[in-house]
């Protein structure tokens, strides 16, 4: 276990340097061409639904008795709707099925609540003065483009472990402004934090100054483990209504990193108020989802067991992926004291914090030795990390070799911006 | 041949209307239950498909090497669009495969248009005291839905037999507040109309008084002949450019009645800074579309001639539908002058005309002796037939044995209507 670098000594620090840089250029020497961006399944995981290729099969008829091929069903197959309902502890009737994409539903939510204003909005939003909106940081990247996209502004919350920082969460949701919250409430993209029971039941029962405050409950990693262990999945939906805030919550989930990226079924699950609201403006748009595809992963999960079997094959794919991350880092950084990082239960990213003011030149090390890291400040609302010190690594597409390669690289980069920064 | 119902004496009519109530009421005698609302396809045309119930298959691969089952690819795979542009006669590169509806993509491009302006807008179109929108009639009810939920006043132009009025569509498109316009070029929703090459060719070039003026080409039916010839389809984006025009076609087609409803392949075709637009924004709302079904349906077509084979099939089945209605009229009505309807080449429906003030009466007739017809005024934006004289006929799902039953029985209630409504 190396010593903490700020203890070092000059000529300590000067010899280190000497030995990283050296390292930095044998690095380069590989020429390597590897990729840690995104959260992609691998083949190998893709692979698991091979199955699925050629489903539903000639039967195609829904449980409804109705022919999956022809036009109707709004809120999608009853086949799916049931088997989803169960493995998020949901009702059916307040789990619609609809297309492949969770981010579709999301960004309509919030373009339709600006264009016309949604159940409970006093007006559309595009008439209000301002919107405001909470964003627990680190995040997803894709939610922040959202509300970037409709110029609103982003106001950032720091993530505890038990989810985001509730005082402050309390304080801004009061502000009549503040018209919703990003979240990720299991196995957190990127940091892999799954929010308390009390941190879900305070954010179903705090006050909101305005009417139509709505958090996106994004469940996009609810059954992604990479133990034998599930986490539970709360139904917020119920806690809300409980305390008289029914339509609070708009929740999201979605099989694209269980069956295939992309190609798979995306739900929102929300309140009956909130469900008639998003038909009534869905049923527009268009006249029903992609219903043979919904039967199909019908067909290919058979059951909440079976959805549970599948992931269980997934944690085996990637558990020892993110394990080879982990011991790269404690082995390359361990007692150094300039890293810290995640060892997250489930979901698909490790997050690194790097010290601070290098991790914009720990990608563009990494870049220039042939590694692509996501870019620094993409978990942060407009790309600003305000300490720049987030990097978000993804492990689970390339094969687990590549990452050792790859991981490696990156904690030569990290000492490497550390010792510069310490003018070394 | 019956003789022209306005020229029969008195005693004439009343013995006619003696004999139509007696019809009626053996008509309600029967009880049917018979449902001719939409255009939706027959179970016989949906199994022409069953093949693609089990593809793509093993093999999941695009043809630039691409795995279809991971994300990516906002544009759709290069297997279907090269396709598709064949069909349609356009270069590959402006057509994009999407989900499965065309009308999502309709609304949306609407939507943003709104939201954020299109491409060559001053400013977003909810910034304007007025949006205008030019709607051929009769027309697609969802087109004018569309339209209605975002507030635009819906200004109607009458169909010719080659296309819309171009007078007053010219005069229209003139006044900067009118940003758009619905059309179905290839035979239309209910009507049967196919625009004139020269039709086309003046939309293409025609003055806007809006910089940001679209036109919403639902190429729905492009290859939906219910004969041997399949017309032709004008590359009315090429005829937009030559013309100075360049962005003036949002152009959509779509697989729905073709494969599967609502389980297809969509596509949005138009030029080079339209599509660039649509991506910056729906590269927001989400990553990419379900390319297991487009490669899929790729291999299920093989090829574009494909696409007319299966067509052809189609024709098979629907065209001794289509002939049985127009029997029925012919043989029911023909002669009394009280009703015209299309004879349509191609398409799903059959547009019917009855005495003026009598279609919502036919309707409610038609409903009392168990016979459903689509809503009277529903081909006209807010449901408004100003003559209240059109009625669209859907002969495709019902099997033909319904089908005729059915159609004596609306020639009956177009009958009673009319000597109703001459006093008799």
């Amino acid at each position: 276990m190396a010593q903490p670098l700020r203890s070092a000594s000059p000529d300590e620090l000067k010899e280190l340097a000497q030995d990283v840089r050296a390292r930095y250029e044998e690095l380069k020497a590989k020429n390597l061409a590897l990729d840690l961006t995104r959260g992609k399944p691998s083949t190998e995981q893709l692979d698991f639904a091979q199955e699925l290729l050629s489903l539903p099969g000639d039967e195609v008829k829904a449980s409804d008795g109705s022919d999956c091929r022809n036009y109707g069903n709004l809120k999608g197959i009853p086949d799916i709707r049931s088997l989803w309902a169960e493995v998020l502890g949901l009702p059916m009737e307040l789990v619609y099925a609809q297309d492949s994409s969770s981010l579709n539903i999301m960004f309509d939510l919030i373009s339709w609540s600006f264009q016309f204003g949604n159940n409970d909005s006093p007006r559309p939003w595009k008439d209000e003065e301002k919107v405001r909106w909470i964003c627990p940081v680190p995040g997803y990247d894709r939610h922040f483009t959202i509300t970037e996209q409709f110029g609103v502004e982003m106001v950032t919350v720091p993530l505890t472990e038990d989810g985001p920082d509730m005082d402050q969460v309390r304080e801004l949701a009061r502000d009549p402004q503040v018209k919703g919250m990003w979240c990720v409430p299991v196995f957190g993209n990127p940091t892999g934090i799954t929010f308390s029971e009390e941190v879900c039941r305070e954010l179903a029962s705090m006050e909101a100054g305005a009417p139509d405050f709505r958090i996106v409950w994004d469940n996009a990693y609810a059954v992604h483990t990479l133990t034998d262990e599930f986490p539970p999945v709360y139904n917020v939906i119920r806690m809300a209504e409980e305390a008289g805030n029914p339509n609070r919550f708009w929740f999201m989930s979605s099989t694209s990193k269980i069956t295939f990226a992309g190609a798979g079924v995306a739900f929102f699950a929300s309140s009956p108020e909130n469900l008639a609201w998003y038909s009534s403006i869905a049923g527009v748009r268009g006249i029903g989802p992609n219903k043979i595809n919904q039967l199909a992963h019908a067909r290919y999960f058979g059951s909440a067991e079976g959805v549970r079997a599948v992931m269980r094959k997934h944690a085996g794919s990637l558990a020892p992926k993110f394990q080879r991350v982990l011991d790269i880092l404690e082995e390359r950084l361990g007692g150094y004291e300039i890293a810290t990082w995640t060892k997250p239960q489930g979901g698909y990213f490790i997050s690194l914090d790097v010290v601070d003011g290098t991790a914009a030149r720990v990608v563009q090390l990494a870049k220039d030795a042939g590694i692509a890291l996501t870019g620094a400040g993409s978990s942060f609302p407009l790309h600003k990390d305000p300490n720049d010190r987030n990097i978000r690594l993804a492990p689970s597409l390339p094969p687990e070799e590549e990452i050792a390669t790859a991981m490696d690289g990156v904690a030569t980069c990290v000492l490497l911006a550390a010792v510069e920064k310490l003018g070394a």
